[in-house]
């Protein structure tokens, strides 16, 4: 049976000379880059060549002092919890520097907060809700309708940070912002540079959550000058189980993992050699090729949703005003329900999702979209489509007549089940009858 | 040239069957199995039958409701931190379970203690001063000189928790053990059933490290009668990446993540099906053949320490008088310095540590030692050998006289350079002399 794979937001395919490449190290039987003898020193190396090839691939300054970090981390997960979680108090962290007194909590009421958007991936909202469990406040800032952060919103939080600062209002100044540099439902491409632009000259870090743009778009980390970038080895056709937080030199990160004395005792436990070496080769390739991988899968990407346009049904299209990533599409089907939909797309051979694969446990509607203040019917029936560049002119063109298709049958089910339901509700269920059924 | 790998402690060779199997999963392309399509649910899949599997080979309760836990993480620093900073604030997690509001933060003054030993790996200690900083009371139990816990002073800290609970004392009262099965550098096994005979009829968790363990000698989860217990991949031939924290069922875990539903929740983030895959692989060729490789191990290891104990510079064995791996031997050259040792051995091509790998960047000498007592210069000459079930008799041999050489080499160089020393001290840095000087 033919499979389209439309969800690569979710895991794109480990390309298969990264397969082999890691395949070969692992053959090597490598000591442990920690170990101290020749065997370890070698494993170090491979792993030292493959974060300085990293850094070089992601656009860092890599001059000896002014080298900026990449902390190797299990994935984009962590290294948004790393980021979260190890920056959000940088006041206390730079005193700590000189005085190891200063390590101690501060009380609640002198925690500087936090900033992040209110479409960020479920591990920057998992973690400031942590951060406010332990009493740093932490703002949302809202986005508009075609998915982009709301600037005027943001530039009030930080009108507010700049009085905070006069009156010596803790609470109300900002440490830390996040906020991704594209969405990964929408696919929404997010003003970073004028988010920097507002919190440099404060000295207010700023970290980004690239996951979605590494290989889809050029990035340099020196380029969007922030303070630390996430990225992931398994959405750029890498391996799952490795990712970086990569920080601006000299930037110190609380770490949130105790232990050895790995990557600076920042991020302490045993370095996976193999994992490094290959996230550096796919991204390696995937920055090469990307100007060609990004103009392929536009094109593609405008093939799909011209051919879905044309349905009947009359979808809509989410964020597409405005700058997208090249692969991504959310696409509303009013009246239906996106899990049916899913389903029925699964089922006719298109693999899609209904929003981020971290969050397809909840069954929840999409908080992205919500966020964005669509309309909840519009919410319901979105789908998101993900390519690839692999993603070939037949498979768009194949996989659209079948979406088309089974779009078409699901919304005649769900205008007759709608019409019963109607009927259901007036006949069994008026507020009235209820009252005298009680 | 030669090189004998006696660092198995460090990380062991991957199996080459185990690297083919991961290959050929890395090579069918699959889905992120938090994905609910068709291949999502195949790459789920293949990650619920490795994590089955594992739970089989691990002694774990397999039936129903009563199913112990396995959470995938990135490895044993990772699960360590999880089961002290996840495990240690019992009392409050299991109201949490059915009253949402006692989430808030305990006051310091009302939290209950964890007990760990003095000599655990770096990642459990690391994790209880975390758990320090933020006002969990924490107690170190000391070992004996035998290398093993002293229960005398475990039952007296339990005693303490007797009369702390008589008098609604907090502090005093203890929530979470976390004792090691056995020692990382000396191999010394733990007495575990003493301590859970001590804990459980109180409800005190006990954790156990058993990273050192698992392959080397028989493993039960359900036999040891502990909550919880940290096992990884790469020290039993398996992939470097990726761990697990066994947990008892239903117990309740605080996440140290967040982020996604993935692993319920408890640790989120992106599950490596291929790293899965080749941790069970891994651990199910070693279990099937802990018992020849356990006496094959233990053969080799004494006919190593037979042969170094034939040097005339006397060298001491720590913890030699109690049970210990089979496969792990620490052993003191008194008046030699363990860095130059190992720098020496690795030189003429025997690869081994001068303590945890973890702990290797701090040039510090070794706590494990410094913990049982062993008199200073005896620690400061201490290196360790860690042998695998790969390891022949023939290596053996050729690597001992290797060692006895060296270390005669050493031990001659060092009494010269010890005399120069004394002249030194004794015609320059006089205490008088420098009376004078200053």
């Amino acid at each position: 049976m033919t499979v389209i794979y439309f969800d690569n937001n979710a895991t794109t395919r480990l390309d298969p000379g990264v397969a082999a490449s890691m395949h070969q190290i692992a053959l090597q039987g490598l000591a442990n880059p920690a170990s101290q003898h020749r065997a370890g020193r070698e494993a170090r190396k491979i792993l030292e060549v493959s974060r300085d090839g990293l850094a070089g691939h992601l656009g860092c300054r890599t001059d000896g002092m002014q080298a900026d970090q990449i902390f190797f981390t299990s994935g984009g997960t962590e290294s948004n919890n790393l980021a979260i979680l190890g920056l959000s108090q940088p006041v206390a962290i730079s005193q700590s520097a000189s005085d190891s007194q200063s390590h101690q909590v501060l009380s609640p009421s002198k925690l500087p907060a936090t900033i992040v958007s209110t479409i960020e991936h479920p591990s920057v909202l998992g973690a400031v809700e942590r951060l406010a469990r332990n009493g740093t406040p932490v703002r949302y800032c809202p986005v508009l309708q075609n998915g982009e952060i709301n600037l005027d919103a943001f530039a009030q939080l930080i009108s507010r940070h700049d009085k905070a600062i006069e009156t010596a209002d803790k609470a109300n100044q900002i440490a830390l912002v996040s906020v991704m540099l594209a969405n990964n439902e929408t696919g929404v491409i997010q003003p970073i540079a004028d988010i920097v632009a507002l919190c440099k000259p404060r000295g207010i870090l700023v970290h980004t959550d690239a996951v979605q743009v590494l290989g889809k778009l050029p990035l340099s980390f020196k380029d969007l000058d922030v303070d630390a970038m996430t990225v992931t080895a398994h959405k750029v056709h890498g391996p799952p189980g490795i990712g970086a937080l990569v920080t601006r030199a000299g930037l110190r990160v609380e770490p949130q993992l105790f232990g050895g004395f790995q990557q600076l005792a920042i991020r302490p436990g045993t370095e996976c050699v193999a994992l490094a070496a290959g996230f550096e080769h796919a991204v390696a390739i995937a920055v090469k090729a990307v100007a060609e991988r990004s103009s392929g899968m536009t094109a593609k990407r405008q093939l799909l949703e011209a051919m879905l346009l044309k349905s009947p049904t009359n979808p809509t299209i989410l964020g597409r005003e405005v700058d997208r990533l090249p692969h991504t599409t959310s696409i509303a089907y009013q009246g239906l329900d996106r899990q049916a939909l899913q389903m029925a797309l699964d089922y006719a051979g298109v693999a899609c999702s209904t929003g981020s694969a971290c969050a397809s446990g909840s069954g929840q509607p999409s908080h992205v979209l919500r966020a964005m203040g669509i309309d909840e019917r519009l919410v319901r029936g979105a789908i998101r489509f993900s390519l690839s560049h692999e993603t070939t002119r037949e498979e768009v063109e194949w996989a659209a007549a079948k979406i088309n298709s089974v779009v078409e049958t699901l919304a005649a089910k769900s205008s007759r089940s709608n019409l019963s339901a109607e009927n259901l509700s007036a006949e069994n269920f008026s507020a009235d009858q209820l009252e005298k059924t009680v």
